[in-house]
């Protein structure tokens, strides 16, 4: 049993409240449980300088924690004077996986930042940041559209994601903190609404892992991630 | 007529809701209309470097915006390297306006640290901060008493602040974003809940103001802030 | 009796030199006491980047203090990699008093940057930093009109600015180091030459002050720059 | 037929020279085609602050290019003032995956940091660097061995590293950097000489991919890191 | 004839001015002509941390010009977040000039932190500055003396400096900025009082330099110098 | 008899090995003993900003060492922030050593950057560096010439450097490091083919020295550097 009480197989409770952020093109407040993460999608009027000219679009992605997100407090990364490498690696892990699924050529000359500050966080914070950034993205893509700035939608496809881990040999799904930390192997998977894989990224804590298990934990953020698409599905389709 | 339909002396819609930040020793989510600071208190178990081996302890405050609070997005101050000029003003009134209602002696080797992160901007974000780091510091000392570390409450007094200016000639009270970019004068105030002026900030923005603008903005802080310090008291009377 | 042997009501000695800085458009060195600033306004061919194309000019200030200014030695603020929070705070505020008498329209697509740059400090350096970036401001200004670059002098008023406090309950005028540590108040004014009000800052260091001790100050800040404006009216009526 | 005329299944030719770096206690030169990095390892005889007093060792490793290492020269990251996320990441991969074989218990109090810097760089630097570093750390643990600071070696298993890729449709292995460029799916796989796996990342760098292609590439993955792994064992049964 | 109208071999009018520095320990205003350095020594009691517990003291030095010594302004290194490379090496070099005559081992284990600012720049700010931090550091010395905080003076003999160029083939001694900027050959001396030569930088800016020219520019150093050391003695002589 | 056995008037083994860098335009492996230094030229089809516009090139340097270069491991200049003082020194000097035989005029509106890499530290980098980095410069500019970028090529002469020192009293010729850091005075000498000075720089390590010693340096600096020029022509002749 886990200290979630969850089987194996179970996402924790999973929220996704569009139109939080005032001011923001697209935004929601995604929740995995105890995280919590607040996605601002913005858009800019041009794409960063190596891209201009070439008539084609950006998604780009920042992620920091609130000080006191976590059960002690960390230090603010504008006190110590740079992003961490833990932070430069979730950012750059949020844009790709949301570039996968849009049309940067539908998009024109533009750039939308897509802010995921994580308010509260008990594990999985970059997964369930992916989840909720997608959502705050379509709908900055559709305030876009309704402006007829762009012809159709470039959303191609859904991406969502959810961490896996081993543990006690056995592979869970969607961990949190106390179980994140005792995890022989940690897990995050990146998928599309089709199915297709966007991002597999597989880590042995402690004794390396096996082929056998890598499956396992495939197979678990497979129906995970159809789950959570289906809750994304169900966000967009509210009016905001 | 003010742009918000409110009379010169009416404060914004104010709300203090407690308890916000799951993992914080004392937090609270403070709305002054549509500006929201979310405060959460931290108690660290040693003061700063400079304070130590004198039995004291301190209060201090860190402030930040999140990028997209704002109508157009700012840039992370973690990407600029630096907190700005601004953000060290506010925290070091943030700082200041608190430790001058606390006892310090009473908190024996201690620090607390209140983050005040802006979740929406619009207009009065330090003086809403000033008013909700009281609350999520209170919940930190009360922490600390039921845990038996102090022996008596080390709040002396409460801690309020409001922001005035001088509009087309004629003082008005809690200013919004809007307001704010047009005003003659713009002032802060920082008083106790008896009244005693703690801060007092009063700045031309375009001509020179008088002593008598200085005296109406003071009498419209003065009544705002008594019904900040009422609704202070109503929200730590309630069960967290 | 004050530690100077001063009344409530008086300044120091205060002198201003004009000319100091060989290389300078306009400059003086000005002394409050022990404390002496010295002021170098640099006449720059651009506005800063967001004035651009506005049509108007820009005047700004930057402040500093030599490492030895003090009776203990200061680390150089380009050894710790930035300025300080104090620094930005009291910057920006000269800044301000500065362009709060000036016509920006007048000055054409221009900018004009007063160093003031602490070469010793015995409390009060911002309100002689300010009384001193007037004349080097001025002597600047008259340079270029002098030069034919703009048709009249775009200063519309003096502005100076001294320090107040309340000492055992008591308002003085323009503290030293020695009483400043031991204000239980601490105030700074900024007023024109024709008694405006352009900034007022007053802090509670200890105990909380009162509406009629703020009255005091502000009534010894009045006649106190009425002879700060005196001072700098004979200095820019002298040859340089 | 691939660019560099290899068979999908084929590494480069690697090559691995021990003892290059006079001064470090391990150290080795280790070349997969025109990639080339130097890999040194360092003992020092305190472990990182936040691990003393625990009785265990650590391991760390730090990753670099020569700024002409490229094709178009690369700007020094001392010269920005702070190494790229890119950076942070694979010298955090190349840490955990040498800490996955290692008996920390085993090598009491100390650290070892393993330099990897680029000399040249034609794709595939991270998996080079990992395979090399763990040729540089086995001949630091055995200079500590001869010299009796440890009382057996502390090194379970061998660990190396190869990426593999999808290009145009098909599992490769081993990609130069003209290959990287095109494929559609980048991956790199760190596997201990067992046939454990210890890291698996995969991504998607355009249309997503499917499991049967992660199955591909881990089985030529499997095959050319057993490769890897003979040279290794060759290199350090070797006299240096 | 040189631009200033002086001999090859003429210093330019040179003044040590002592004292000027009211909290300092020891002090001087050094003059060159136009190039101004207020040179300031603060005792501080720990040596620097490397040097701790082995019984000797430390003499070192920083350096830095005020934005507007200089013809057009200079931006403050604060603002660009570090010290230069010039003023690294200038500071190097002072440093090292001093610790040439000084007893380290007699001055206990303190430190003596020289520093030279520059208040105006007309060429040869490194030269005077080394001359003026002579006198600073022996008046602090000697004020550490007369406390009895050590037995003896620790200065072995004085030093001073000066630039020498190579302007249209012939060798001139102390150039300023207009002369600095045209010639061939740029060269900095420091000497000791007995004439023992302590830093010879000889740089060419153009055409290479001869043997010849170097010992021409040589001689002319040497009898400056000595003019050097002899006002630096007129000036320890006089009462502060 | 010199530790390394070596006659005063020596040099250590040196080689220079070209086109060691498979991307750059010039490079070179230049070994003086056990310090090798790796210097890659690499051409940029823009001069830096400050130089835009008026028809001339640049050369420039940029200066690093290997972290286990060293006896004992050297923190990365990246992860402290910035290059030190000694890092811009030596780079500066390597800069101005090219550039006084390079004929920027004939190059075009281009930079070169010359990098030199030090992998193994022993005394005398950057005289290495230097000698080294003609070879690679020269290689770039003849690079460029082959492809008629250039008309002639525009190398004016040989540049080579060496270090000498006193130890024990007496002149010696390119110190190791062991030698280095016992030698009472050090200097460093950069000489053109044809024998001009093009820079001198010498340093009392603890007491001064004498004009007689200056001049015996010289001369053994004379020698050498005929014997490196040369080895650079033998080098440069062959086929790289």
């Amino acid at each position: 049993m886990r200290p979630s009480n969850r089987d194996a197989a179970a996402l924790r409770p999973v929220t996704i409240e569009r139109g939080v952020a005032r001011y923001a093109e697209g935004s929601c407040l995604v929740k995995f449980g105890n995280t919590h993460v607040l996605c601002a999608a913005s858009l800019e009027d041009r794409p960063p300088p190596w891209l201009r000219g070439q008539g084609r679009g950006w998604v780009t992605a920042e992620y920091a924690m609130l000080p006191r997100a976590t059960a002690t407090r960390t230090k603010r990364e504008s006190a110590s004077g740079r992003p961490s490498g833990r932070t430069h690696e979730i950012q750059r892990l949020i844009g790709r996986s949301l570039r996968a699924v849009v049309d940067l050529q539908a998009m024109g000359e533009r750039q939308v930042v897509v802010d995921c500050d994580v308010i509260q966080a008990d594990g999985g914070t970059r997964t369930a940041a992916i989840t909720g950034a997608w959502v705050a993205l379509h709908d900055c893509l559709a305030w876009m559209h309704h402006r007829s700035m762009i012809k159709h939608m470039p959303v191609r496809d859904h991406v969502a994601a959810v961490s896996c881990g081993i543990v006690k040999g056995e592979a869970v799904l969607d961990l949190d903190y106390a179980e994140d930390s005792s995890a022989e192997t940690d897990a995050n998977f990146v998928l599309t609404g089709q199915g297709g894989l966007v991002e597999v990224q597989a880590t042995a804590e402690n004794a390396p892992f096996t082929e056998a298990q890598l499956g396992s934990m495939l197979a678990l953020a497979r129906a995970g991630i159809a789950d959570l698409v289906a809750l994304q599905k169900d966000a967009v389709a509210r009016k905001p």
